[in-house]
């Protein structure tokens, strides 16, 4: 097998692409992806200033390396939640990365912004730490995002990520949820447009990416997770790729052709939080509903 | 553990009830679930004469059993394909049930029919033998379900066969397979109304059933079928049963109570084959195209 790219000994099979290429042309390839997409959904084009929301795992990390990389105007952010045993080393990695790449990093921290760490407020209010993490993080993101005049936010979701939130939301027919899921979420209110660049690329592919181009990425998982049925899904769909090659794609992309026309999203109007101004369907938000419980 | 029935000890747990039976009670627990579907979804009364489609499996068979005994007026047909191996085995079977519940049973044999056995024609037109199968299949029962006399055409399809089908329809996005998909399908020009009472009842359910009356089933499997995905999708709703108890009944009808109402039917006008005169969408039915090109 010859590399689709260059001509010479192809190292990387790319079976539901039909073709192989070489590791040294694997990153132009990802990248060649990723720009098709943006392209294509219209996400942002090289004039938009785009915040890349960083985790410190392979996905997001590739993802700002390939923007920054195609010319894009990435900035970066972090949300740091203070759990001990995973903020640190994922912080650190992204510091490295935006280090190499000249690109400023933008930092949130949750307790010098409320007063209190992710696992002290899970405890505090007794509520799962996951479910408030996922709202600190939407709001964070997209305040940082706003305030650092991005028009775009970015984040590293993958394919696999995308279908097993798609099979989540069909194993419990949240239609409501499975509206709103998507490469692009519109802008609206005081919510910047977010956008998933990598989402029609696979785990496994952004993995080869980041190992091609030598991120460092934090492996870590978070201490707090608890049982996520996320895994176990993710775990089904290789399976069934395995079966079926491009399974995952083609499931994901039916949908959004699909189904998700049929649905429509309902929602009610957003408001600003009477206690932070952040964006809110209710008065208070649920940021500030779990901290005023403290 | 005491029988929720007799308040003997319990034998059988039914952790998606919340309860547990005996085996003396469990088949009153099992008809009574059938009931219940019948009456909820208005499937027949009584008084309809009902044809029930015996394939030799437990399903089928379990079916006639708790029909027959729940006073309804069950008639039973068996479409013998000439697949030997397969076809003896299973027809023994049907009549050896029937003659047990004095019901009587209509056979319908293809070779007599049409000339040729199932793997005859497969061969001679060079098509795979499972979709000339599922067409002789859906054409047959539901003419003689309509010369015997039957409003209803009744077959033993499960919960586990239902929710893989489901899946393998999502999986493809097969909107117009999904607005078909139910428990109930009505009566229209030639198509007599088919239902599926076990569709809430899961496959390992009904092999208790089975075993407990005593019912003598045919285990075979038949020797045309290709690598089926549907084993494949039943396994793997298994694993998610075993991980969240009552999903595949959760998802089935949340399927229906909020998917399926937004899908609307696409399919052409019916009217007479050409050749025999059975229903179809098309000038002549697909059962008459395969055996013309013969």
């Amino acid at each position: 097998m010859r590399c689709a790219l260059c001509g010479r000994k192809a190292e990387v099979k790319l079976v539901r692409y039909g073709t192989s290429v070489c590791r040294s042309c694997y990153p132009e390839f990802f990248r060649g992806r990723v720009e098709k997409t943006v392209e294509r959904l219209r996400m942002f084009s090289k004039d938009d200033p785009v915040c890349v929301a960083l985790s410190g795992g392979k996905d997001s990390l590739s993802l700002l390396h390939a923007l920054h990389l195609l010319g894009y105007k990435a900035k970066a952010i972090f949300i740091d939640l203070g759990i001990s045993g995973y903020s640190e080393g994922s912080r650190k990695v992204c510091e490295k990365l935006c280090s190499d790449l000249n690109v400023d990093l933008h930092v949130y921290e949750l307790r010098r912004e409320r007063g209190l760490t992710l696992s002290e407020v899970s405890r505090k209010v007794r509520r799962p730490p996951c479910s408030i993490c996922g709202a600190v993080k939407r709001q964070a993101t997209n305040r940082m995002a706003r305030e650092l005049g991005c028009t775009v936010l970015a984040t590293g979701h993958n394919l696999d990520d995308e279908v097993a939130f798609l099979f989540s939301n069909l194993l419990n027919w949240n239609l409501n949820y499975l509206a709103r899921q998507g490469p692009v979420s519109e802008a609206k209110f005081k919510m910047v447009k977010k956008v998933k660049p990598l989402c029609f690329l696979t785990d496994e592919e952004v993995r080869i990416y980041a190992e091609i181009v030598g991120l460092e990425v934090f492996e870590g998982r978070c201490p707090l997770e608890g049982k996520a049925p996320l895994h176990f899904y993710k775990r089904i769909w290789n399976e069934l790729e395995g079966m079926r090659p491009d399974v995952k794609s083609s499931f994901y992309k039916g949908f959004l052709r699909k189904l998700k026309p049929l649905l429509s999203v309902d929602e009610g109007e957003l408001r600003s939080c009477k206690i932070c101004g952040e964006p809110t369907s209710r008065d208070v938000c649920s940021v500030c509903s779990a901290f005023m419980k403290v």
